[in-house]
C-alpha cells in the first residue's frame, strides 16, 4: 500500500514527519504561503508550504522548493497527491487543529481543471456527476451511516440466530402484481424482476429456517417521479415463524430498529450534528400503535380530507398521523396497523372475526411510509381464496401455493426501503440524496 | 410469539414442562409406545408417547390420551405442530439424550402425505422441491454456514472503514463483455443487468471513499450447465484506494478468508464434521503465489497438457496447481498470478516493464477458480487504449472514463462468488447444493 496516515488519525500523532493522501479541496496561493486543503476518505486537513518564487541556477534546495511551489499553483481541483511532510498541531488552525508542512508533493492522477458541478448545482446535474458529488463530507457520511446502520441490523438478527438468504430476483412470474413489472427474455421464455422477495423469504417457513433476513434489490418499473420512489431500490427483509399476529413482528421491527440508530448516533452523532446541523434521536420501543381506522379519525380531526376512494391513506394524511404521534407519543415512528383487506395483498392474513381487516400494518417515519409489514395467510385454501378473490390465477400461483401444502408454521415478516429510512432519518428531501446510484424511469446512468 | 423453546436449548433446560414446536421428520407408531422425531430451525428431538388404544365412555382422561395417540398415528411426514410436555434427560436416548414426553398435541398445519422427494431424489427433482429438501439438517446447516461467514466478511470490513455500497443492476451498457448478457425493455430505452458491480465499485475510488465492499446479485446469461455456473449469482465484492499493486489486494483477501473461515470453525465445526464427516480447516495466510507462467509450468510437470490456445488454465489445470499447492505448501488456497494481458478485461494494470502480463490473479480453492482480483488501470489515457486494444467502443464507455478524468487514486479488488467458496469449503459437488435457489438457462422456477 502506498505509505499513508488516514487524515482522521492525524490527530492522535505527535508532531514529527508524516504522509498523507487524497484529493485536493481547495488552494490558496498566496505569495508568500501556499494553503491546500487536502481530503480524503476520513476528513480534511491544511497543507502549508512557504512559497518559494524565484531560484537562482545552482541552488538545489531552493529550486526544489520552487518546484513544489509551481506545482501547487497549478493543482486543480480533485487532483489526488500524495505528500510528505511534518505534522504541527496549533490550536489556531480551524481546521482540525493542526497542518501539515510539505516535504515533498507528488501528483499521483491530475484532475481536468473544468469541475462540471458545484455547490449550486441541480440534484439531477449532481447525479450525472455522481462520483464527484460524492466527495462532499455530507455524501460520504450518509454513506457510512448506511453501513454502520445495515451492520447493525445484520448483528441484530444474527445474534438471534436468523439465516440470511440471497432470493433470486430473476422469476418465472410477478411476485407481487403484473403491474410495475419488468421483463425479460431469458432463453426460450421469459423472465420477470423480483418486485420483492415476499414469495421467497416465505418460502424459508415451510422449509424450516425458522428466522430469516435479506438486504438486497427489488425492481419496480413504477414511472413515478417522487421523492420516494424508485425503480431499483435496496429492500430490507424479515420473515420468522410461530408469530400469533402482526404485533409479533412489530415488536421485532421496532427493537431491529432501535438496534440500528443506537448504532448510527453512537459512531456518528457527532458528525451528524455537524454536518446536519439536528441531534440524531435514537426511538424507543414500544412505538406508538394506531389502527387505520383510529388514523383515518386522526387525519379528519386535523382538519385534512383523504382524497382517496379507497380508504389508504394517502401522502399528506400520512404526515398528519406522523406530526400526531410526535406531538402525543414524542415519537417520529408510528406503526398504523389493520389495514383493510381491500387494499392489503392476498397473502395478507385477515382478522378471525372479520374478514375485511388484515394483521397488517404501515410503520410511519418522520411523515411518510417505509415499511409495510404482516402475518401472512399459512392456510393453503384461505389463501387461494383470497388470491382468486384479488382476480389472480391460482394455477400461476401454483409453485408458491405449494409453499402451504406440505406443512408450513404461522409466519409474517416485513419489507422496508433502506433510502426511505435513510432520507428521513437525516431529514433528506429525497431518496435520490442517499441512494449511491439512483435509477428511475429517466435515469439509467452513470 | 407461540410460546416454545427451541429443540437445541432443551438441553440447558432442567426436567419440567416445556413447549416444542416444529414439523415431524419420523413416526414410530409401536403398540404400546409411539415416538415422534420432531425437528425445528436448531435440531430435532424425541417425542415420546405411551400409547392408549382404547377408552371407555365417561372415561375423560383416557378419551383424551386416545385422541393424542391418534392423533399421532395420523402424522404426516411434514406436518407442523404445537407440543407441550414434559422434559426428561435420559443418556439412553440416541437424539441429544433427551425426550418430551407428550402432554398435548396440536397440529398447527398438516401436511400432504404424499413427500414428492426422497433421500435418494435426483438433485433436479430436489431442486423443483427445494424448500422440502431444505428442511434437512445439512442444508439447513449450509445456510447458517452461508450467514456466518458473509456477517464475518462484512465484520471484518466495518472494523476497517469499508463503506458498504449497493450499486445498480440495471445498467445503460455491459459492465464486463457484450456476451452473457441480459437485457430488458426499460421504458423507453433498453437496460442490461449488470454481469458485476466493477464499474460502480470503481466509481467509489474517485468518489473518494477510500474503501468499499458489495455482496449482491450478478448476472450472466450463460448458457452452461456446469456444477460451477448460474445466470445468478452472489457476488462478493471489495474495491480499494492506494493500493501499489495486486499483490496489495491479495493481503487484504487472504486476510478476509481468514476471518470468514474461523468464524464458521468457531460456529460450526463440531456440526460440520458431524453433518460433513470432516474437519473443517481454517487456511493460513500467507496463500502460496505463483505465477500464472510458473502455474503452466506445474501442470506440465504434472503430465498434464492444457487444451487452450490462450494460455489460460483450464478445469483439470485449476486442480493440478491447487493438488500442488496442497502438497507443497499444505494450502488449499493459491494465488495465481499476472495473468496475461490477452486473456484479461481492459481494465486490469499491466506491468510497467512489461505491458503483455497484468497486476491480476485468480485465486484457486480446492481445485477450482473462486475469485479474480487486480490493480486497475487508472490513466485514462492507458485504460482508453486498452480498450480499443480489446475491441470497445470508448464512446459507449464514456460514462465509465469520466470516472478517470476528474483525479483517482490508484486502486484495485476482487470479485469472488460466494456459492462457489460454500461449495468448495464443504466439498459439496455443485453450487446448486448450496445456492437458496439456483438460477440456470433451463431453471426459473420455484
Amino acid at each position: 500500500m502506498i505509505e499513508r496516515t488516514r487524515i482522521a488519525d492525524l490527530a492522535a500523532l505527535p508532531d514529527g514527519p508524516v504522509s498523507v493522501a487524497g484529493w485536493v479541496e481547495t488552494v490558496r496561493d498566496q505569495k508568500k504561503v501556499q494553503f491546500v486543503v487536502l481530503r480524503d476518505e476520513s476528513g480534511a486537513a491544511q497543507l502549508v508550504n512557504p512559497a518559494t518564487r524565484e531560484a537562482e541556477d545552482g541552488d538545489d534546495a531552493a529550486q526544489l522548493a520552487l518546484g513544489i511551489t509551481n506545482e501547487i499553483s497549478g493543482l486543480a481541483h480533485g487532483t489526488f497527491v500524495h505528500v510528505r511532510g511534518t505534522l504541527k498541531h496549533d490550536e489556531r488552525v480551524k481546521l482540525g487543529g493542526l497542518e501539515v508542512k510539505v516535504g515533498s508533493l507528488e501528483v499521483i492522477s491530475a484532475a481536468i481543471p473544468e469541475t462540471p458541478i458545484a455547490d449550486d448545482s441541480s440534484l439531477d446535474k449532481r447525479l450525472d456527476w455522481r462520483f464527484l458529488d460524492l466527495r462532499n463530507r455530507k455524501q460520504n457520511l450518509i454513506f457510512r451511516i448506511q453501513t454502520t446502520m445495515e451492520h447493525a441490523f445484520r448483528t441484530y438478527w444474527v445474534e438471534r440466530d436468523y439465516i440470511e438468504i440471497h432470493t433470486p430476483k430473476l422469476m418465472a412470474s410477478a411476485s407481487e402484481s403484473r403491474a410495475e413489472l419488468f421483463q425479460l427474455e431469458y432463453f426460450e421464455t421469459t423472465a420477470y424482476l423480483a418486485q420483492s422477495p415476499q414469495n421467497f423469504k416465505q418460502m424459508a417457513q415451510p422449509a424450516g429456517f425458522g428466522a430469516v433476513f435479506e438486504i438486497a434489490d427489488a425492481f419496480r418499473a413504477d414511472p413515478s417521479f417522487t421523492s420516494r420512489h424508485a425503480t431499483e431500490f435496496t429492500s430490507i427483509d424479515a420473515e420468522f415463524s410461530w408469530v400469533e399476529s402482526h404485533q409479533d413482528v412489530m415488536a421485532m421491527h421496532e427493537e431491529l430498529l432501535v438496534a440500528g440508530f443506537t448504532a448510527v448516533k453512537e459512531k456518528h452523532g457527532k458528525d451528524i450534528e455537524e454536518v446536519f446541523g439536528f441531534e440524531f434521536v435514537v426511538p424507543t420501543a414500544p412505538f406508538p400503535r394506531v389502527t387505520l381506522a383510529e388514523a383515518r379519525k386522526i387525519v379528519a380531526d386535523s382538519g385534512y380530507e383523504v382524497v382517496r376512494a379507497d380508504g389508504d391513506l394517502d401522502p399528506e394524511g400520512e404526515r398528519r398521523v406522523s406530526a400526531w404521534a410526535k406531538e402525543h407519543h414524542g415519537s417520529e415512528f408510528v406503526f398504523v396497523t389493520d389495514y383493510d383487506a381491500s387494499i392489503r395483498p392476498y397473502y395478507h392474513m385477515r382478522h378471525a372475526d372479520d374478514p375485511t381487516l388484515t394483521n397488517s400494518y404501515d410503520l410511519l417515519f418522520n411523515g411518510a411510509e417505509i415499511s409495510t409489514g404482516a402475518q401472512r395467510e399459512h392456510r393453503v385454501e384461505t389463501l387461494t381464496a383470497q388470491a382468486v378473490e384479488k382476480g389472480l390465477d391460482p394455477e400461476e400461483l401454483g409453485w408458491y401455493l405449494d409453499f402451504f401444502r406440505y406443512g408450513v408454521p404461522p409466519h409474517g415478516g416485513f419489507g422496508m426501503g433502506l433510502a426511505r429510512v435513510l432520507m428521513l432519518a437525516l431529514h433528506e428531501p429525497s431518496i435520490r440524496e442517499v441512494t449511491y446510484l439512483f435509477r428511475g424511469p429517466t435515469r439509467l446512468t452513470p
